[in-house]
Order: structure tokens, then C-alpha cells, then sequence
């Protein structure tokens, strides 16, 4: 037991696929910590949320890295990943899932859309301590530098004190300057003007998903939104239970006699 | 208002694609309540989540239905054609959405992976009543007609009633005889043993993605799974905020300078 936790078995993955910026950090950063093994996606595989490949097999290979690091590509989604790699790969449940760092926000409703979580909330449903980074910065080449400690610092405190059932971490950073860490809820707000429609060489019309982010309560100093905007890296404890408890007396008393 | 009232707008998709049984069923008793508009996808979109198209465009196709009925296909996934319905097809926002029937079972952790509810988490995200409906059958000629009368007086009660804000409704039918409705939590439970694993005739492997659902609490009588294999319909209230409020005091009290 011991053993295990001074070096507990990491399992990491991300939507921006295998060869992005973002997950080749997290990578160094867990290799501090423990015992990593990588199941990413071959490509990008952003805004997958929970998708599952059915209607096709995936596939795996095996990379053997030059620092003897062992990296599985996965032809399919970010999930898919997270399962071949419990099913198929390794060897025993992993300690820790870490997913990112994605190259991009995952603060507010992004969380229902984003793979990274997607494939945080799989490691969570498999009872494994799951978490994932992200930060605001969509560019190939984002700077992770002063996210890197806090990084290293929030998996540290997840191994010590663990996560209650059915909960794991998303994890946002502001670029630049970090002034610290909030725990927060998820910002209330939705995207409109969503679609660049453009017309074809013959004539038809096809859309691009673009769009911005309104936020519906700007002023509220508790949520994700808020601490990022405000240069604090916000912590969304996250869960998989979706059921809406609040609601339940109240449904109840419709009347469904028929 | 009363007009409004009478005749609702109401937004039909699926993940089965625009010509399963399930959403022509959908669409035949919807026109008893409301004006229907019809944006499903072209094809099977099963286990697509809230996943959303950004790697290419995406197109949607006209059918001019012989009794009137527009029905939109689109090349993207049920959260696309979501999306693309507000803010590319209806004239207004809808009074309602309504997303299925589904052939198969979204209940318990299934809501998180499934198509049918990413449309109707993507609905309630945009403020619309919306309403998820699947039956436990995958069965291409699965059979509805039990379930029937219960998905309208399931929809009169929602427009009465109303939802809260950021609440949608997650509901499964059970085969054959339906003894009644059950409001419930969504169960505990995974899905084990995940692949089948075969070999191309080139010597590689892959993966189909299969599995066993494994119930965690079957003794619990207030889940969905209970009330489903039990003979009830199950309605579980359902939210778009991730947020584990219940875990947020404890990681507040985690250290995170650094």
C-alpha cells in the first residue's frame, strides 16, 4: 500500500490527441509523480464529450518512447480510450486518470461538451481518481509554464485526500499570471451565434460551429467563470450523477394515470 | 399566450437517425399536441453524447413530408442538429423538445453517453422544456405502443408544470405491459467487459465496443433501473450543472499554494 502510493499508476489521456503540446507536459509532470502509462487519441478529438465509437471497431498501437515511456494511440474518442485502456492495456485500475492539458476552456456548460472530460468522467464512473486540466488558451503552442505547479500540486492533494463516489475534478487555468486557486461551481451561461454559414462551389449552403459565450451571471464571485476571469485557477468538483434531486418531489405529483 | 399555449412548437430529434421507427413514432403523436418541426440526423448517431462537429462543416437537408411535415436532416450529431435547428432553422424558440424514441435503454449511466439525451441536455441548456424518451429495446421494429399514451401525457404534464431552470427529464419504457411510472434517481451501476477483441486477416487486432451493464444498488427501489425492470416507466429529473456542490467544502480545504 504504501508502495502504491508513493508511486501510484497514472493513466492519462486528452481530446487534442496524442501529439499535442498539452498532453506531452501533463506526461513529464505525472513521471514526477508516479508510474504513467498514455492512451490518447491518434488526432484531435475535441468536443467528443462522452461519445462512443459503435457502429466501427477501434484500433490501438503501441509506441515505445525514447525515455522508455509507453504511449498507446487509439482510433477512437476520448472515452473509447479511457475503456480500451481499463479493458485492454493495463494491467491493474490505475490510481489516477489525468486528462488534458487541453488546449482550450472546459469552465461552464463547455464541461458537457469537452472529451477531456468526457474522458474524466469515465475514469470517474470506473471508481478511479479522475481529473482534467485545461486552459484558456486555444493555440498549438500554449504557454502551461505557471500552470505546471498547481498542476503537479492538485494531483498531489487528489492522491492524499481522494474524492468522494462519483466525483473527480475539472481543472481550469487562466494564461499568464495565476494569483491561485478557487473551488467553484460551474457558471451558468450558453453559447449563441453558433454557426458561420457559408455556401459551396455549387451553391450550397454548409455551417461552421463558431459562436460566443454569454455568460448569465457576471456578477456572481463563485463560479468557474468568474475565478478565471478574474486570474484564478478555478476547480469545479464534477459528478456523474445527473439526476437533478432538487426536482424529484416535485415531478412526483404530476399526474400520470392514463 | 393561449394560442402558444394550445399550440406548442415543439423540436423533434433523435440519435437513431430520421427514419427509425422510434422518432416516427415521436413525430405522429406530437402532431396531436403541437406544430412539429423534425431536425434528426441522416443517419445512426448512436452514443454521440453531446459530442459536437468542429474538425469539418456540417449541412442540413429539406423533406417536404407528404402531409405537410418539414423534416430537416442534418450530416452532424443530435447536439448538432440541436443547434442548428435555433439558430439556423425554427422562426422561434420551441415550446418544447423532445428527443427519440430511442431503441435501447438511457437509463442510469447510460444518459451520459447517449445521443438521444445529448439533444434534450442541449434543449434544456437553451431554456426549452425537453424531454428525453427510449425504450429498453434495441430492436430496429421495436414496439411503442404501451409506452404511447404515456409520452403524451408525459408531454401535457411538462408544458403544465413547467421544469426548473437548467432541469430536463430522462425517460425509459419498459417492454410490453407498463404498470405505471416511477419518478427516480439515476442508478449506480458500470458497464464491464467492454470489448470483444478480433483479428483482421492481416494479423491485427480490434475492438468492438459490447459489455454487461452491473448494477451497483439492486436492492434500491428508488432508481431507474429498479423501477424499469420492475415494470414502470422511469422518469428521472436531470441537470445540466455537473457541479458536486455536496464536495465542494472539502477540496476547499485542500492546500493549494504553492
Amino acid at each position: 500500500m504504501i508502495d502504491k502510493i508513493k508511486r501510484p499508476l497514472i493513466l492519462i489521456t486528452n481530446d487534442d490527441g496524442a501529439d499535442a503540446k498539452g498532453i506531452q507536459v501533463l506526461t513529464r509532470l505525472m513521471c514526477e509523480i508516479g508510474d504513467v502509462v498514455v492512451v490518447a487519441p491518434d488526432g484531435p478529438r475535441s468536443a467528443q464529450s462522452n461519445a462512443l465509437t459503435v457502429t466501427q471497431p477501434i484500433r490501438f498501437k503501441t509506441i515505445e518512447l525514447s525515455d522508455g515511456l509507453k504511449l498507446y494511440t487509439c482510433t477512437g474518442t476520448p472515452t473509447d480510450c479511457v475503456k480500451l485502456a481499463l479493458n485492454e492495456i493495463v494491467e491493474r485500475k490505475p490510481d489516477l486518470l489525468v486528462s488534458g492539458i487541453n488546449h482550450g476552456s472546459n469552465a461552464a456548460i463547455n464541461v458537457i461538451y469537452s472529451g477531456t472530460m468526457g474522458a474524466v468522467l469515465e475514469g470517474c464512473e470506473n471508481g478511479i481518481l479522475s481529473i482534467g486540466f485545461s486552459i484558456c488558451d486555444h493555440s498549438l503552442n500554449a504557454d502551461f509554464t505557471t500552470f505546471e505547479p498547481y498542476i503537479l500540486q492538485i494531483v498531489r492533494e487528489t492522491l492524499k485526500n481522494g474524492l468522494a463516489h462519483g466525483t473527480c475534478l475539472n481543472v481550469n487555468s487562466p494564461v499568464n499570471q495565476i494569483l491561485g486557486v478557487k473551488v467553484a461551481r460551474q457558471c451558468d451561461g450558453k453559447w449563441s451565434k453558433e454557426y458561420a454559414r457559408r455556401t459551396d462551389p455549387v451553391g450550397r449552403d454548409y455551417f461552421w460551429l463558431t459562436g460566443q459565450f454569454e455568460n448569465h451571471e457576471p456578477e456572481s464571485k463563485d463560479t468557474d467563470e468568474w475565478a478565471l476571469a478574474n486570474g484564478f485557477i478555478s476547480i469545479v468538483p464534477t459528478k456523474i450523477d445527473l439526476t437533478a434531486y432538487e426536482a424529484m418531489n416535485a415531478v412526483s405529483e404530476w399526474k400520470f394515470e392514463i
